[in-house]
């Protein structure tokens, strides 16, 4: 090769940043492979072969990335339960009134209990998970109950809020809510953002009718 | 014996209804022992050995009351259906309007929700029953879902509650009570009917505050 033709080929073989992202790629799809199966058959029912499978691998190329299928599962409820705190912290963020806050927390909440990960969240009963991850698995749901409580009571503080008990009301709220995952039909009518609509209608102004409306 | 001392001695054996009688009492048993095993640790963790041995007997003792452990769970969530049918129902012969028949409903349902049979409901997954228990236990589910939202479309007729989607109104409202079941604590502050007052309280009045209140 002469000094001239200095072209930069590219290296067929992938640098350390694409290695790692290519890495993260892969973890992604076995959690989202997964999660389906979580899902529509249960935690028990779920095999990890079946699973490498749709992905065309065997099951040793997925224990390059999670040591069992326990460590998948609590990775599946550990994304749902992020999604959450990650909208109880952008609400927080934007600010506004308790009851604004509490409606646009209760809307993101809503669409996460439509999709993979949110449904696995309301599916998994604690007992399903190693007892180490069950001790995460509830001190997340802890931080999250206590997030939607801290809206709860800044709006009953602000009066914008009706007053009741903080802890029956948020368990009221959240109950409705991640009822969604277990009646929320991808093939049916009303789309996510429907069901979070009158969900939140229903909760905010209650079934009693109110007067002038 | 002469025929003077003709005094009628109880016998020892029992007879045919007190046999019946009793092989339901400890048929009872047996599932009041199996639920609270299901509810603590899950379906799958729950051994029938230790079931019997809480009973002071060995499992073949079970196998002459059920076939198997999948028949026990599904008798299990059968009892806590039926229990929220029979409130459906009673609530249905004693009359009122839709917003009353609701409240009475929404009562006996929650005080179910914090009770092993309707605990056992929430807590199990379609998925972890038997193909044909799936079946049923998902029919009957519909038919009080049915139940609930003919008396939420009776009572946005005779205008005793506020109008909405009748699908999203009911599952709101189940999904609250439903929810009961994960988070009630016996040995927590708040007593059955407590819960079940405040649950239908936020319900009934809403988040956000009424005028004049």
């Amino acid at each position: 090769m002469s000094a001239k033709s200095h072209t930069k080929f590219a290296s067929p073989w992938p640098t350390k940043l694409e290695r790692k992202q290519e890495r993260a790629v892969k973890r992604e799809a076995v959690l989202h492979a997964a999660v389906q199966s979580f899902n529509s058959k249960g935690f028990h029912a779920t095999s990890l072969d079946e699973v490498a499978a749709s992905l065309n691998v065997t099951k040793p190329t997925i224990y390059h990335y999670f040591a069992n299928k326990d460590e998948i599962l609590f990775e599946c409820v550990r994304l749902g339960l992020d999604g959450i705190q990650r909208a109880a912290k952008a609400v927080q963020e934007n600010g506004g009134s308790g009851s604004e806050r509490l409606i646009a927390l209760m809307r993101r909440y809503a669409i996460i209990m439509t999709r993979d990960f949110g449904i696995c969240v309301t599916r998994t009963a604690d007992h399903e998970l190693s007892s180490q991850a069950k001790e995460q698995f509830r001190s997340l749901k802890r931080e999250i109950d206590h997030a939607v409580r801290a809206v709860v009571i800044d709006g009953m503080r602000d009066c914008s809020l009706a007053v009741g008990d903080p802890k029956v009301v948020t368990f009221t709220i959240t109950g409705a809510l991640n009822w969604i995952a277990r009646w929320y039909d991808p093939e049916g009518p009303l789309s996510p953002e429907q069901i979070a609509d009158g969900c939140i209608a229903t909760l905010m102004n209650g079934l009693s009718p109110r007067p002038g409306s």
